[in-house]
Order: C-alpha cells, then structure tokens, then sequence
C-alpha cells in the first residue's frame, strides 16, 4: 500500500513532531489519565432483515447480502434521536452504577442533529430528566468521526478535571438516505451508543495514549449531503431533490482512504513508540463491510483483532464506533489493561485515530 | 433580582464546588495558559437598514429602531457560511501574521452548519485552500454559546500542547427566520468571526481564568428550530411549515435567564476569587438590545463596561459574541492584561461565561 507523499509534505502536523521509536516529551505530555467507566447501547424496535428491505427497495435479498454485507439493520419507527441517545446513556449509567447526579457534562456527538436548533445534547438531557440539572451540554461533529473527536477532546477536560464525568452520546437517523440508490440505501441502520468517562484513580492503569485528526477536504463532495443546514432552504425539496440527500462515492472515499491510513497510522503511533502489533484489538468505523475487509487486509491486522458488528447493525454513522466498542466489551473481546485501537473515516475526508489502555 | 433555589439546588456543579473568597486549588488547576492571538469579522455586502427592511415585510421602520433597536444588520446575497468563516478568518490570520500553515486545528462554533453532511469546519478548510493540509476539523454547537464553549474546549488542548494554533469560525445565516414574526424577523442578522488561539509565552499574562456553562432544558421549547436535523424529513415542508421555522418566547427567556444568571456569575466568579467589579469589560451575546439593557441593570454592570453592538450587526447568533470581541478589540476598547468576560445565553437553554485575561 502506497503512502501518498504529497499528504505527508502538506501536513503542518508532520513537519512539527520529532518521530522515533520510544515516546517522545512532546506525547507524554499528551496522555491523558482517563477511564472509560462503561458503555451502552439502544437498537430500535424496528428489525430490517435483508429480505425485508429487499422487498422494499424492490432488490433481491441474495445481492443486499452480498454486496454490503448487512443481513440486519434497524430502523426508527415512532423513536426520536434524543430517545434512543436517553436510552443507551441509562444503560451507561446503570453499567457505571452511577445516576444522572454524577455527570457534570453531556456531549452528543452525532453527525446530523435532531432539531436544527437547541444543540442534541440539551435533548438528551431533558429526555434523562435532567431538565433543571445544569448539567452543560453541547454537541460535537465530524459526521462518522464525531465520538472519537468528542472522546478525544473531552478527554483534555477530565483530565484537567473540569469535568468529573462526562457522558458522551451518539445517535443516529440516517434520514437522508437515497431509497433509490443501492450502493447507500443498503447500508445504514439507525441507533445510539453512550459512553461515560472519568479520571482514572491513581491506582488503576487506564489511560488515553494517544490520539490524532486529519482532514483532507480535497475529498469534501465524495460523501455529503448539501441540505439541512443554511445553505439550501427546505422550500427547494421538491425540485430540488439530490440536494436533501446522501451522496457517496464510495470507490473515491476507499481510494483516498487506501492513501491517507498508512502514513495516518504511522502519524498516530510513532510519536507514542507503538507499532500496529502492539495494539490488542481494533474497533473500526463498520463504513461498509467491503471497504473494511480491504482496509484491514491492506494494513495488515488480523481478523482476530478486529471487530465487526456492521453484518447485524448495518452502518450506524457516528453510532457505529462507539457501539462496536460496546458489543467488543459485551462479548468480553476486550479486558481493562488492553491496548485498545479506534479507528475511522468520515466525510470531510476526515481520518481520525485513538489508543487507549481500557 | 432574585437567584432561583431550585436552581442552585438542583446544580450537581454547586454541590461539588468549594465557595470561597480566593482561587481554590481546583480552581487554579483550570486556569489555562492561552492567547487570544488575533480576531477576524466579515459582513455580507447586502446591507439593510431598518427602512428597507420594514418595506419588505410592511412594518414602520420606527416600529422596528424602537423595538429590535437594531438599525441596519447584514443578509447574505450569495455567500455560503463557510465562504464568509474563510473571509473572517482570513483576516484574523493577516491579523496575527500567520499563514493557514500555521494553524492545526479548526473548529466551526456556528448554531447551523452549512450542509448537514460534512462538518462546516472541513468547507471552512476548503475555503481556505487547505484541502490537502490534513488540518483537523470539527464543529463544536450550543446554539448562541457555540464560540464560547469551543474557545472554553480547545483551551484544555491548546494548554496540554495537542494543538499549537486553533482558529476558530463563527458563520451564520439566520435561514429559519419567520418572516411573519415581527419579534424575531426584525432581529437577525448575517455574518462571521473568528479567533485564533495559542499557548501563551511564558513572559506574557494571557489566560483563560475561569469558564462555565450550565444547560436547563426546561427551557429548550422556548427557542427551537424543530426541522433541519433527523427529527422531521424536509418533505413535510409545505405542510408543517412551523416546524421549519425559528420559534422564540423572548420573555420566558428573559424570565429564566433572569432567575439563572445571577447564581451563574457567582458560580462562574467566586472559585477563582472574583467579583463582577474586577472585571473591566463585558462582552455579552447580543440577543436583543431591549433583553440586553435589562439584564445589564439587574446585574449591575456599568454601561461603560458594556459592549454593544447589535444596533448595527442584529443579532448574529452564534457569531455575535466572537464579533463583539472582535470590535472591542477593533475600536480599543479592551487592551492586553485586562480582564474580559464573555457572557451569554442560548436555545438549550444554556448560560455561559468565561473570564478571561487579554
């Protein structure tokens, strides 16, 4: 797999680290003392087999099977997203042993908001009771990418101990899907994850090592949809169909993201002194199930250590990474003490990393 | 003007918090070395005044100079919000003397981002001529609060060395507007700001000295966009199109950011040992002149200490906080070693504040 070069020159990040095999003062300084406390997750009551949709779409079962892999998604039917984000916190929380008294901080970080106006997490906190709380609240985005970045930045802050514990949720709608495209239609699947952290106790191990954001809006088109926001009014949707829904390129995105991860990898790991076979296990962004299995022969991790849940779940955007970590910690794959890799893409073109010991 | 009990009561943050008349040890550790190194505003070049605007939804201009107070703001013709973020940030960048090289981070702090798939901050690169920068980006959103919160945030990063120079981008487009609405028609207006921030020099006294948000989404239906996120599909426009529009309850606003704001700046103040008197000058979100005027009183904050300038922007959402900063700064109204306070309220509904040392 070939490193792109002229990536590696334009990046104002490259040129100002020192890279070498032990960790350098520059990243120590960058690990943060943070716990993940626990994890949770909520489905949607609606179950979509492959056959289901099919019939649907009007596309035979055998060739949504085949082509993305996803033989069961779930779709909202009366659930909103701030519900379904309530849900999977209560299930986080209730993990933790801990109620809505011990957060100090909620964060959504979804790629599409449930209102255009307040932020999703005001509504995560109303739909948790929260109501007269003063819990702050705000949201993060960078579409599939977003619970990694929120993880990563609000690390920062417990660390520094701004906030005691901050609870993340991301819960998706894929609302805009194209019904009449095959290649998108067939992938997504809706639902939310919650993580909580906290300061890691002196005594315990668990730790942020290392984390790191690249964007490359070059690939900004290759995935996007250019309505709901304040670019294109909701009076144009009649006429102006194509641009209330999502577009992708996924054989652009899959070459572009072929290009960047190598080097990506190597930007995210030397600085700390790790090599791609010290990380324990893999949790990747379930993009589409094809993409991943290339992505994963192309650099060499093995399928043992690498989670998939997008077979069963279907691509639940910025969902997705948060609970393929929650079913690797459900199905006991992952144990505190584990060096623990999380790994995406997004639109954007965003690729963004984290390691961290659980 | 009296401080709500259940309010203070129900804080999880109060409970948790030492009050005391000097900084507490919690509270230095929060202090962060961090610069506001330069600021960037751009105004679309449609501008309207009162008279033209009262022609075209038949209101007496007078009607609204004495009402919104706002004289003239500016509506965008053909600017996209990321063009105008790229302008504004283009010029704090002249500002500081630096080239987009030199930044490793942006952060879009808008209400609405431009399209809803990718991120605003990754359009704002592109704008920018970043595409191949690798630059990281991401959006950070509480509505009004958007800036604060994510120049709050990206402190804790900006401090621990992750990030050398953010630039963060403010662009809004009040699209949601309800044109029927005299209240909120008459008080809107367009525009971007921006800031770049870096770690402090160890010879010089910049910092961020306390910050603090707190969200009571009791109040979140009194000012709401339900439409443009995942919650209601773009095809039921025509016939829903209240859930299309921004709805606001200016005085139940007022009533509860009246009860909540004096608690606020004393949680806010008194762990860093400060009072309101030691602050030299105020930069509030210019919500409306006549909410503005009154919360000024009740708090007790001299005019001359005061910033205002929504007479001639309107209010620009989540742009107008970092562009009132930008033109007390423009205007010479705050210097290098004076102690600043952003202040501000938002759809969450959401307080927030941040002292800050130029």
């Amino acid at each position: 797999m070939v490193i792109s070069h002229s990536h590696l020159n334009n990046s104002p990040h490259l040129r100002t680290k020192t890279l070498g095999t032990s960790p350098s003062a520059h990243h120590l300084a960058q690990v943060r003392q943070v716990k993940l406390l626990a994890t949770g997750k909520y489905l949607p009551k609606n179950q979509v087999t492959a056959e289901q949709l099919g019939e649907k779409l009007g596309i035979e079962a055998a060739w949504i099977e085949k082509k993305s892999g996803v033989k069961v998604r779930h779709f909202v039917q009366d659930e909103t997203a701030s519900q379904m984000g309530a849900m999977a916190a209560k299930k986080a929380l209730e993990t933790a042993g801990l109620s809505l008294n011990d957060i100090d901080c909620i964060v959504c970080t979804s790629s599409v908001p449930e209102q255009s106006i307040p932020c999703t997490a005001a509504l995560v906190q109303k739909q948790l009771g929260g109501e007269s709380s003063g819990i702050a609240t705000f949201d993060i985005n960078s579409t599939c990418l977003s619970f990694v970045v929120g993880l990563d930045t609000l690390s920062y802050l417990v660390d520094a101990g701004r906030y005691s514990r901050v609870l993340l949720v991301a819960s998706e709608i894929a609302l805009a899907v194209d019904w009449n495209n095959r290649e998108t239609s067939t992938l997504f699947g809706d639902g939310a994850a919650a993580a909580i952290i906290s300061k890691t106790d002196p005594q315990e191990g668990s730790k942020i090592i290392c984390s790191r954001q690249e964007t490359y809006s070059e690939g900004a088109e290759l995935s996007q949809c250019l309505a709901g926001g304040n670019r294109y009014h909701p009076r144009e949707y009649s006429d102006n169909l194509d641009r209330f829904l999502f577009k992708m390129q996924g054989r652009a995105i899959y070459r572009l993201a072929s290009q960047i991860l190598p080097g990506f990898l190597e930007r995210l790991l030397q600085p700390a002194g790790l090599t791609l076979e010290e990380i324990d296990f893999v949790i990747p962004h379930q993009a589409s199930l094809m993409a991943m299995g290339l992505i994963r022969k192309g650099l060499n991790i093995p399928e043992e250590k690498w989670m998939v849940i997008a077979h069963n779940h279907g691509n639940t955007i910025a969902a997705s990474i948060p609970m393929t970590l929650h079913e690797a910690i459900q199905q006991d794959k992952i144990h505190r003490g584990d060096r623990i890799l999380l790994l995406g893409t997004s639109a954007g073109f965003s690729v963004g990393g984290m390691v961290l010991e659980y």
